[in-house]
């Protein structure tokens, strides 16, 4: 990756992945995605809903990425405390945001719009909506922080709606040659070689293990998509030299 | 939580995961099984194979939980670099292990323990092995900090290899109520209450979205069973209240 690419971190945010109660399903769309618009991904935390922790982790990881991503802990109940703590991260008051509380007292019928719901328009101050086309309850961003919410569905409607407005470096490209029977045990010297050729490009050995034998995916990543065809030539030929007949693309599941 | 249990992070280490490549299936198994054990997941981090990262990584957290389980990187290959990192981290010489590199000796025909896979023989002086019973190259506990693989069904057969000699606290009780038509908005007030009633405890409310219309799951956790069993009886007459039928245990799916 080259160092004019803006980088990214992830925070989930919530007791129900650390419980192992949910399997989360937001790290790999962002990724994808996050990659996609040439704002790569460099690290995730998953942490509880603690008051502490997520000030803490929110204050440090805004100073060392471009962009953060925050999901979870944007609901009505009390185990919701993502939005107050970015108000204390920020040092900010948390108060009624105009236009949230407006588009929230619309949707609820009258009387619905209660005190627990009314945290749904509360936010620190500052905050710049991000649309909810779900379920109406906006995320927000305060600065490089995005905040929003944990439900998958949610969350990737929240992020479309906020892509446009980021701006990415070169889009990153990728280049998968897959060579099954090939243990990485025999390839991986010539591997090294291809990596210290190519030393702007990312390149990965993922070995896989399928009914019917395994193999292993080699992939060449990058901002300058001709040094990654470059590259992934390069894996093919390696590949042809130990008698394996590499494939490009993923392997069938 | 009481805090008498010791308490676990997790780095799972690797660009796969951070790139979208891969869907990560190993926090969801160490949570569920870190949590039946006692010894519950407090912090996961997705980090990239870049040394200085991974080492001050692992000398941030192992200072601040009593376990740290790291999951890739200690494969063949030129991207395979969490081993020799954990001896950075220590300070301690990465250097061949008799007793590893005696079992992958025998493990490949004569001529095929190339310097690649002497890789994975090669480890921290003073590594106590974890071992592999799906692929021989095993992994290894430098005191608090216990090094498995990537590879989910490799992970699993090492950690439940070291599970026994792990020494956790109480189990962590359990109990959910799920309510079908529920939304969280109605019943975040009774809910924070009572949560207040049982401070000790982590009281979770999980909304879900499926075809036909969605609810709440409500999960009442910690190491008194005695009182997860009150706080969840208690969140069943919060539900009846409102005239919701709750059942116990997760909604189908």
């Amino acid at each position: 990756m080259t160092e004019t690419n803006p980088i990214a971190c992830l925070l989930v945010i919530g007791n129900e992945v650390l419980s192992g109660r949910t399997q989360d399903a937001n790290i790999k769309f962002l990724a994808t995605r996050l990659g996609e618009i040439g704002i790569p991904l460099r690290e995730v935390r998953v942490i509880p809903d603690v008051k502490d922790t997520i000030v803490a982790t929110v204050n440090e990881v805004r100073r060392r990425f471009d962009h953060v991503f925050t999901t979870g802990g944007i609901g009505p109940t009390h185990d919701d405390i993502t939005s107050e703590c970015i108000a204390a991260a920020f040092g900010v008051p948390w108060e009624p945001h105009p236009e949230a509380w407006g588009r929230l007292e619309r949707h609820y019928k009258p009387g619905e719009f209660n005190a627990a719901r009314q945290r749904m328009g509360t936010m620190p101050r500052g905050a710049a909506l991000i649309d909810n086309a779900i379920s109406i309850a906006p995320g927000f961003s305060m600065e490089n922080v995005h905040v929003m919410a944990g439900v998958p569905r949610i969350m990737q409607a929240m992020f479309e709606a906020l892509a446009p407005t980021l701006q990415g470096g070169p889009p990153i490209a990728s280049r998968t040659v897959h060579a099954n029977g090939v243990m990485e045990g025999r390839i991986a010297e010539g591997l090294a070689d291809i990596q210290q050729r190519w030393p702007d490009l990312d390149i990965g050995s993922y070995p896989y293990y399928r009914m019917g034998g395994g193999g292993v995916a080699l992939v060449a990543k990058g901002s300058d998509p001709d040094a990654v065809d470059a590259a992934s030539a390069a894996i093919t030929m390696l590949l042809r030299a130990i008698g394996s007949q590499p494939v490009q693309g993923e392997p069938p599941v």
